[in-house]
């Protein structure tokens, strides 16, 4: 890792600030003779050159890493894969190059674009809900890592959660509190998340010895509206415990619940999935649910994009969504 | 501005891609003659220098705008900040540098050493809640504008919300509702929030002829469950209307309310402040409530940093919180 103006001012005893001034010999700056000659000293013992970009120039990449976002930075979701990945990024002595491109392919090519003509070392290329995507021709020319998304034929390597892993571990959850008859609420919209949380249901259903019926399966929009819409349903199934495709459909579930004067987790029990900042821990009662592991998505990309992690078997690395326990089962 | 990567691909006719694996002359890529000959003209003819750190050093500043954010990417809440400075920077031919620092100084000194060594334009420095700061020393070697925060003497130029017109706008929205007897949760934690909604509250009132009761105004923890507690008070206390200091409590007020069978808004109108995502509109009934500009503050504070408005008066530019009406007033 090369020398940094943090380096500098460590050995010299000053500020970054001092180390600023003296090496870009800023007029105006009142440094103590001292002081400077301090960080001359420490410039030259430690070779550090003080322009990043004319050492990028001399070295032919830089150490910024570029990720592409579509939506992350504002969406109030997934904002936790920028942190995982500037931590890992920092880490290593690399930079994270943010851009969020709010889906508009115009602003994604002049984003990449941007990151090739700073010579990034690589690309991570991350959405905002795990889905396949098709990966910009620009792209091609650089190393890329997928984060929270996959191409159909996996040509590019990708980390994503572990849906099915998390489908079994909510549902298992509810067995494991008793309950035999366990209904789940899925998304409408066709989606890895869809088809991987529902495989894990049945999965842990048939581990445990309990039929799937199919009966107990439901589709809802995957808002709190839809979990309002999918009450009666519930009821009627006479489920005592429920697996909601995400906590927001929890969360509406609960009003629905609670109007026909069904109590959680005394008449039905509820897990939810995303553990989702602002309403998980803040239902009534707080909503026991799996998390996406957002952070460790983005800190993982990072480690694939720097060839620190053997690429993923079969173009996917799976992260695992572990359980958050609360009171609602 | 200058040309880009993306303007030789469009006079070329060809793909940005393309355009790269030309001017970098990548071993490879399969060009046919014909497209590369017309790269080839389109940078002559535009001028085009394709290495954009080899022209930051001939031109002494780059097309880097720093964003230092304390937690901004990774709140499910002020996302909307980054999303209105890139646009803005975008807009202008920069580059946002993010760098999100979770509040740890040692994170940040070496994020503010970053964006200076790669000689970045000026640094917007935001925080995901409105509340003073003191400035790091390594930014007064660069033109700094501060975003939702400010200094206690107003030495940096400073983008704010006008924290008490949105009270304000909350309070007169519910007087144009019919309402007379209005009460005010507002948050515990002392903060510009509190004191300029407070304030805002107040003048509404005065100027609609009503008198401050300060038995209408009450404290709470600012989330769900400060609501949910301070439900009782509110009911006793005879209003017909409330103003809760965000939309968490509007949340948690609405389950308090709930459980005595009072009917939002039937029995009491309710407003909330934030215009939070996931929850405002999610409510039942939707929540109406003011929003925080989180966009309008990015976009703002970029266009201050390049001097593209005006230095704001005082020190910090106040920028309107609007209302967004829904179903519960």
């Amino acid at each position: 890792m090369s020398t940094t103006m943090r380096d500098v001012a460590r050995a010299a005893g000053v500020s970054v600030a001092t180390v600023s001034h003296v090496v870009n010999d800023k007029p105006g700056a009142r440094i103590g003779d001292d002081a400077r000659r301090r960080v001359h000293e420490a410039v030259e013992a430690l070779g550090y050159r003080p322009n990043a970009l004319a050492k990028t120039l001399s070295e032919g990449s830089s150490r910024f890493i570029g990720l592409v976002a579509d939506a992350i930075a504002t969406t109030p979701f997934a904002g936790q894969i920028i942190h995982g990945a500037q931590d890992e990024a920092w880490r290593h002595g690399f930079v994270l190059l943010v851009a969020n491109t709010e889906g508009n392919d115009e602003v994604e090519n002049d984003a990449i674009a941007m990151m090739l003509e700073h010579q990034v070392r690589g690309i991570l290329y991350s959405t905002w809900y795990h889905r396949e995507i098709t990966v910009p021709s620009t792209l091609q020319q650089s190393e890329t890592v997928l984060v929270n998304c996959f191409t159909a034929d996996d040509s590019f390597p990708a980390v994503v959660p572990d849906e099915e892993q998390g489908g079994r571990t909510a549902t298992a959850e509810l067995i494991a509190a008793g309950h035999r008859r366990i209904a789940f609420v899925n998304t409408t919209t066709p989606s890895p998340a869809r088809d991987g949380r529902r495989a894990g249901y049945r999965a842990a259903l048939v581990e445990a010895g309990i039929a799937v019926d199919e009966a107990l399966e439901f589709d809802a929009d995957p808002a709190q509206e839809g979990g309002y819409d999918v009450a009666a349903a519930v009821v009627d199934s006479g489920a005592t415990g429920v697996f909601c495709h995400n906590d927001r459909v929890a969360m509406g579930l609960y009003d629905g619940l609670r109007e026909r004067g069904v109590r959680i987790p005394e008449d039905i029990a509820v897990i939810g999935f995303d553990n989702q900042d602002v309403i998980a821990a803040h239902l009534r009662p707080p909503l026991s649910t799996v998390a996406l592991p957002h952070y460790e998505l983005g800190a993982a990309g990072v480690r694939t994009l720097l060839g620190l992690e053997a690429p993923p078997v079969g173009g996917r690395r799976l992260i695992d969504c572990p359980s958050v326990p609360r009171q609602s089962l």
